[in-house]
């Protein structure tokens, strides 16, 4: 069986691999600081390097911004697309890291081993974790399992501004894949592999309501005067009716309501509601009554207030009537809901609701529908047999609660599916001090890519 | 008739009394700024002296900020307490000023001459009034028309912090008199002459609902955790009913209904609604519905937002689902509305609305109930006749929709009721850059006094 000769292989590489992974993880590509621009490009060619190794045809493409890395090799169907981003968070607080966090290495932990190190869960560790399979499968076979198309992006830790017009410059190369493979994810915990399938959309709005031409004094204006910081308030509080449901016009066209089948596997995957809870503070859920936790925050759509500011807000008290109210308010979109068609319908909404002497003003903070991949793919079944055959549980298709625009791009620009299979933990502090990648997930993590080739193939 | 030679004689005097105003104004007695402060006592000193002058034994008393002038004069019923502040605001922003806000002089304006400087409306002019009206009783009739105590504070614009301290310990002597007489207020309008009678009391109350333990990525929990804005705002929106009345359990225990012949007057004032919404860019009032606008400013009690903030207030967008909210919310307060009472109503209503999971903390940010002047006491009824005299219109009885806590001070410490007369225009620029006084209400206002001390006395 060559699978299972593949994986010895990655068994019995491991250590050269985790060395591999450390001379990566010792280049300080942070994207956002210009500083680091010239070790940006230096880890670009360490994975031309590494790949043109492998016998890869390799380039780090120029950009306005940090190159982009892109390969090409082998033939056969499916044409997979593979992308992973080189480029790491700031360090910052550099007194809170247990060490250099360019100076990566193995550390013991009551968990197991991990290695810590800026870059190593998100994303340098999990994208090798592909090239690694590759690696090991080229040195068994001889061959590639298919046409394999990488692309390594060196600024998604500072928004992609190069991403959108390099996938459209490149769409006549880039568009031909049968899908995109995307490590950047998480299991679902220790010991349950994950495919993401459904990523909320998001759409964000800032509601400014202005009453008074000026802020006023409330006790010679108070009781007469309009007050936007309670028009504000009014409407905020009709958003939802006393169900939890969002009460735009429209706003549930296009949510679908969960697949019996997917609905099964998120109730098989245990989710512990309580301790979900209670590591934040709380102890019931907020959300759309009717629903499970899992469902609320990857099935259903939300709008939730991420700021509010009027009048006076410093120490202290002054008895200002505010002449502005203003608020950020973002909408998660599920299924087909049409961003642009809410936008409308809210400011309506909020048009409709203001009271005489107000007006309302809206900034508009972006827009994306919610990122619904095609499982009917056959290779979502095998890759998700071939994770369950690696880890101690069954894999699940799982949904996202957040927005990973790479998929959407993918979706909109080359008209690419995206499998998301990724091996972080919620403990690996990525963004943060002390980050770190569990030894296991980078070793189960390349010899599942292993099993994902070889099922998908 | 003497009140006839009284006012002849300041008529003859105006110019004089308007180079000792002059003279007064130069000093720069800007009591928040300690660089100030010998000018503070230099116009204490200017004070004393020109009190002493006048015959009367006057004193500035040491606290721990600046003087506090205390003069005794006269005897004969009523004793009055005349109260006024020698200290004025900073002048920033100086650029904004025509001229050096310490060099004050006469102007000629399309309204009349003026006297412009800083301190001229507040309170300098103002209180010059009284002292000229008292410097020609006394020229004219040789003896003074009551017993008189002035009492002139040099810390009203920065929080007279040692106002009630030296009110407790001067008790005994300040208590005497049978009623103060304050004049810092203004006109109706420019000629109508106005006696305030009521003010609104002031109760500052800072909420914070705390849900999550801190701040979350509104993608990963939003939909399923509690969002204390969103609490906030539905707290907020229900303080209020549809008429615009307060929901505050007990809320209107102690709102009198405004007495007949007091509405009258209000009634005959000829407020001009429209105007005085258009100023501030509004068209509609906004408060208690079945309510004039005189009566929602000077006779119904309010619920304001002063202030909210929560999450991310800056420019641009974050995702973030905040773990606080928080608001600064007053209470103006009428009648015999106890703010104690109120306070614990207003906190018992916030935690009775409260989800799980939240919680809400309280910051007491001040509580004084309202003044409402005895109007019985017949020295108000001679003061409004005396004041209609002298001005083309007659005078009223006013609300006031501000607090001034002296006037609370003067009731609570030493059991006065206040006669609040004074002549300054909207248009005064108090506070603000070229201040000034008209010098129709700097004559007509000691005129005006002189026809209240001959008819009180």
């Amino acid at each position: 069986m060559t699978l299972e000769t593949v994986l010895t292989r990655l068994d019995a590489d491991l250590d050269t691999a985790v060395q591999r992974l450390l001379s990566f993880l010792r280049i300080p590509s942070i994207s956002t600081d210009p500083a680091y621009a010239d070790d940006c490009q230096k880890a670009a060619d360490w994975l031309v390097d590494d790949l043109t190794a492998l016998g890869v045809t390799a380039k780090a493409h120029e950009t306005p911004g940090h190159p982009m890395v892109v390969g090409h090799v082998g033939d056969g169907a499916p044409h997979l697309l593979f992308y992973g981003h080189y480029d790491v968070q700031p360090v910052d607080p550099l007194n809170l890291w247990d060490r250099d966090p360019f100076d990566p290495a193995l550390e013991d932990t009551a968990q197991g081993k991990v290695i810590r190190g800026r870059g190593t869960a998100d994303d340098k560790g999990q994208l090798m974790t592909f090239v690694e399979a590759c690696r090991a499968w080229k040195a068994v076979h001889g061959t590639w399992p298919c046409k394999i198309t990488f692309l390594f992006e060196g600024e998604e830790e500072s928004g992609s501004p190069s991403l959108v017009p390099f996938l459209q410059a490149h769409k006549d190369t880039l568009s031909k894949p049968d899908l995109a493979l995307i490590c950047d994810t998480g299991l679902f915990n220790r010991d349950t592999p994950a495919i993401t399938t459904m990523l909320r959309g998001l759409l964000g709005e800032e509601i400014t309501i202005t009453g008074p031409n000026k802020d006023l004094h409330s006790g010679l204006f108070g009781g007469a005067a309009i007050n936007p910081a309670r028009v504000l308030a009014r409407i905020i509080a009709r958003l939802h009716d006393d169900t939890g449901r969002i009460t735009v016009p429209g706003f549930y066209e296009g949510v679908p309501e969960l697949a019996p089948q997917i609905k099964a596997q998120w109730q098989a995957l245990g989710f512990d509601e309580q301790a979900f809870l209670a590591e934040v503070g709380l102890s019931q859920l907020a959300g759309e009554q009717g629903y499970s936790a899992l469902e609320q925050l990857w099935a259903r759509p939300t709008c939730e207030v991420n700021g509010i500011t009027s009048g006076y807000t410093g120490d202290g008290f002054k008895t200002v009537l505010p002449s502005k109210a203003s608020a950020k308010i973002s909408f998660r979109l599920v299924g087909t809901q049409d961003p642009y068609a809410i936008r409308k319908s809210f400011r309506q909404m909020v048009q409709d609701m203001l009271p005489p002497d107000c007006t309302a003003t809206f900034e508009d903070h972006g827009a994306g529908p919610a990122s619904v991949m095609s499982t009917e793919n056959p290779a979502f079944d095998a890759a998700r047999h071939a994770l369950s055959a690696e880890w101690p549980n069954k894999a699940a298709f799982l949904g996202g609660g957040g927005s990973i625009p790479i998929a959407g791009y993918f979706k909109d620009i080359l008209g690419l599916d995206s499998m998301l299979i990724g091996f972080g933990l919620d403990d690996d502090q990525i963004h943060s001090p002390n980050e770190k990648y569990d030894l296991r997930s980078f070793h189960k993590g390349m010899r599942s890519w292993a099993r994902v080739l070889d099922a998908v193939t």
